[in-house]
């Protein structure tokens, strides 16, 4: 499928993409990249790594993919910087939560550049959790932009589904507003919750069961990585934010104002959508 | 520990709590009671229990513990039936979700009523899904209320150390803010965020990642009995709420304007409470 790969920040996700396409025979070769020295030597050890640079546009050269897998406000600036090493005809993606900034200014940049969002992960972070199963059956969103060529889309969407994902191809604009409502907010909830408990007595969490547990997981992660997922997706968070807030409201004036029967809705169509997923 | 309990509504928690003691060996007898006939049938078929009756009075006949393990609006009702049939040594207790309510109640109805809530559980709910496992090393209340005889206090708490839960005392007022908190709002917010995205295209769903099936699971509970949780720890999960919603304004408020620090330190913040648990 590609002779050779280049994943500039190989994190959980950069690892796993470089590990499941070697595994499964997708590529031959994989050059990497990191910032950070430790970060390196783990990849020098790591079977899924041919190579490992410690300068981005040497880890880009020769490759016929390049995949950006660093943190959301990094992923511009680094493609404008490699640019000029990248073999013309090489397929560039990401794999960023956000979609709407990075994809128009990156098409900008880098002629074949598409953006890609694989809907897998976890609050664990760095190389050594790297699975060549973390795709497996997970949706990936890819977000062509008009002059982006045929030819080109569907070879990024065979990336994907060749490591076994279900490819969802829309605009930047509509994935943003999606993961608005499905991913960032229910981090956001989860870490103002977790902020607000923060704020109680330190007795109280020992007392807490599995709900609280699970309901809270995601807000293990990285605070900075989040700030920054939550800044360039602002506007969507924003607006799901507030029709958020809208739907408490009207949950805590069924409550307030003891409207059983509405309130016993409310939770229904809860538990509904829920055991819809 | 026990000659002979009665476990009146032996559904996931009441049929665990049979099960743990059975397989203990803190009782030797268990007589347990439903209302619904397939459930009677259901526990004549299982290894804790001795005898299944269709009156509940007669479940209690002879009893030196009753556990009292229905919905919480029907705790105090039922405690008021078939107090006439209870031995006045006998211990009552019941495995609700508030306290305030219950325990001032029962308290004038039983002589020997201390309230308990193990903080164990599940989205799963009924019989088939009992387990000896499901109290292992979770947290339990005791609520004793002026009046209670010390005796039957430590009798109750060394009940819960037995099938090993970590007891912890404290009033019925203090149990209720605590668990509006740590249990009752989650699941508030778990539910309202589902009814949100369930108003949002159906196919939005399908693109969710492990993040979001997490946060909401406990969405899955039973409305019903959820509704009677929430209305009768209303005052205590208003205030939760609204401490919750200020939160929400001042994280939702850093994002809107721009104030990168204080976001950093929200999250940062969600995330060390997180971790802590």
């Amino acid at each position: 499928m590609f002779h050779q790969i280049s994943i500039l920040g190989p994190g959980l996700l950069g690892a796993s993409l470089a590990l499941t396409m070697k595994k499964r025979g997708l590529c031959q070769r994989v050059h990497s990249w990191s910032r950070r020295s430790e970060t390196r030597a783990q990849a020098m050890q790591a079977d899924w790594c041919d190579a490992i640079f410690d300068q981005a546009s040497a880890a880009c050269e020769g490759s016929d993919l390049v995949v950006v897998c660093t943190p959301v406000e990094t992923i511009v600036p680094l493609i404008k910087q490699v640019v000029p090493s990248i073999r013309p005809d090489a397929l560039v993606t990401d794999v960023g939560s956000t979609k709407n900034l990075i994809s128009r200014e990156a098409q900008g940049i880098a002629v074949n550049f598409i953006g890609s969002h694989p809907m897998a992960g976890s609050e664990l972070k760095g190389m050594g959790h790297a699975s060549h199963n973390l795709f497996d059956g997970a949706a990936c969103f890819v977000t062509p932009l008009d002059g982006d060529r045929d030819s080109e889309i569907v070879r990024l969407q065979n990336l994907w589904k060749a490591i076994g994902m279900r490819v969802v191809t829309t605009t930047p604009e509509k994935h943003d507003e999606i993961v608005a409502h499905i991913s960032h907010l229910p981090h956001l909830l989860a870490s103002c919750l977790c902020g607000y408990l923060g704020g109680m007595d330190a007795n109280w969490k020992s007392l807490a069961g599995g709900g609280l547990r699970d309901t809270t997981r995601i807000a293990a992660g990285d605070p900075t990585l989040w700030k920054q997922i939550l800044e360039q997706n602002r506007e969507e968070v924003i607006r799901a934010v507030d029709g958020f807030e809208s739907e408490l409201q009207a949950l805590k004036g069924a409550l307030l104002d003891k409207k059983t029967p509405e309130l016993i809705a409310r939770l229904e169509r809860g538990k509904q959508f829920r055991n819809s997923l």
